[in-house]
């Protein structure tokens, strides 16, 4: 009928995004402008089938929803945490923050259980993919980004275009090592970026000093009900617990050293930090490349993302970018 | 005359190459075909003046001995360590291995003086344009070549192009820092690889072991006149002088790790190891990678150079690959 054609034209071009972090599952439509039209957030499962099951019933809900809110799905793109091979939409391997999530292909179930194309990357790419689309990336010819939250990921932009690499391991940026010692790391490795600086790091640093009594000073409010964080750490230290302060100093110089590596191999003319801690790190990593990147690299420029969600905008942008095309 | 028609048809199209190191300035004629048909070295001067007068006069004697060898000289490659901007040809930038080498244009007085079209990189990245052309990297999409001399140098090949960055600093490996505190590098900085595992960095602790007396061991023998230098360390430590050996672990975990931290970042297929010390690595970083890599980047491929000189046929590989296109 006409109504039904007109309805059709009035549809806004959408993604449905997913989002399989260390801690949570989420699923989003985001619009062709980059706006969230709606969202989904559950924990994400620790077995592979309770995972596999649980992102076709978000999705399921979110394509009803979507036909409600007006959207129309052109496919999913999924971000996660791990290797990806992009090409074939498979998770390659994992590190511990996510089990059971090793070879496994995420394109052909879901795109069969969903009539849907699907587009898989890694979190920190999906970011890169969204600040290019929608944030400080725009018409920028070569940037990185560098994601701290539960870990540290990233996704470099060469010549406008991501870098994956021989083995789908390019940018894994929370594991440039900053010391031959140094604490072990998720990966097996230790003196990796995120084994200093992440949110996880921080926490078990916090942790370590509130179990010695070290971590609360005169002033500061702890609930005993509430689990100690990276922020009671950063507040401990800026009211003046110096033990706090060096664990934040060696994080900060870890993660600028990490970024001064990335200038020296890439040396991109934009880095854009993102996730929880980027606000709180932008200040010392600019002045740990003020001090140890070399002269032709220092007029680098940090910013902090202006994106309320970059792994999940990032997502959408593949499924926007080349929904039309139709190619994987 | 037709003799003179047939002598030119005989002439083999070459280029003349400069390398411009920390020790050395070296020239020489190159065939098309990679062979080094006559090669000049000096001792590089250390100031600016008696550096560019040298390099005219001996690229003058070369362009003389061409004609007499049949060769004919279709441009200059230079080859320079410090930061480069090859679509200039100007050095902008070099540590303190080069004295009074920064802002340097080399392309126009060189190109007036010797009516010939000149290219310029830096030393690392001409190693791997060698590669490229003539060597190992012959037909591989992304690989990256390390070098291990005087300093440390290295060029990244991606999508079988050159990354030079943003601003001309991009595979600066040999300041890939591996440790917070660590020792100065000629950088400014400290804890890169080339502070610990150049040629320098060996003689450096050489040295010191040898003024200790710590350096000698029974039936190792040194001549009271010869310099001390990173060959005598790795004899001492190969005649169990455990010191010696202790200096060189470090120097080759520091490599190994420097190069874990390249393959999480670009992620290359290959890594070439280059210079004096290559065959002396190559073992000891396969075992860091194992150790320390992501198990998506295991499976690189290590290897030593082929190549007699990479530095001076990366040189010439600019003038072989571009002359006939006459762009800089
Ligand atoms: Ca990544
Ligand atoms: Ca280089
Ligand atoms: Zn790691
Ligand atoms: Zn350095």
């Amino acid at each position: 009928s006409i109504s039904q054609d007109i309805d059709h034209i009035l549809e806004t071009q959408s993604a449905l995004s997913v989002d399989l972090g260390g801690t949570n599952l989420r699923v989003a439509i985001i619009c062709m402008k980059g706006s969230i039209v709606k969202k989904y957030s559950e924990h994400n499962p620790t077995t592979f089938e309770d995972r596999m099951h649980l992102i076709l019933q978000m999705c399921k809900t979110a394509i009803q929803d979507a036909v409600c809110l007006n959207c129309r799905i052109l496919g999913v793109g999924i971000s996660t945490g791990g290797r990806v091979n992009p090409q074939e939409g498979v998770v390659l391997h994992s590190t511990k923050l996510i089990q059971e999530w090793s070879s496994v292909n995420l394109r052909t179930p879901i795109s069969d259980a969903l009539g849907l194309p699907v587009w898989v990357d890694n979190d920190g790419n999906c970011a890169a993919l969204a600040e290019r689309k929608f944030g400080h990336g725009k018409g920028v010819e070569n940037f990185v980004t560098v994601i701290t939250g539960t870990g540290i990921g990233g996704g470099i932009i060469h010549h406008y275009e991501l870098i994956h690499g021989s083995t789908f391991c390019a940018a894994e940026l929370g594991h440039v090592i900053v010391s031959l010692e140094g604490p072990e790391c998720s990966c097996g490795s230790r003196g990796c970026i995120e084994a200093y600086a992440s949110g996880l790091a921080l926490q078990r640093e916090a942790k370590r000093l509130n179990d010695e009594d070290l971590l609360k000073v005169e002033g500061m409010d702890v609930k005993l009900s509430e689990p100690i964080t990276a922020a009671h750490l950063i507040s401990a230290a800026r009211m003046g617990n110096s033990k706090a302060d060096a664990v934040l100093r060696k994080a900060s110089s870890a993660l600028g050293v990490g970024i001064v590596n990335i200038l020296h191999i890439v040396n991109p003319s934009l880095v854009i930090l993102s996730g929880v801690l980027a606000s709180y790190y932008k200040e010392p990593v600019q002045h740990i490349i003020s001090q140890r990147a070399l002269a032709s690299a220092q007029t680098i420029k940090v910013v902090t993302s202006d994106l309320e969600e970059p792994a999940l905008l990032g997502a959408a942008s593949m499924v926007l970018d080349y929904a039309t095309r139709r190619t994987y």
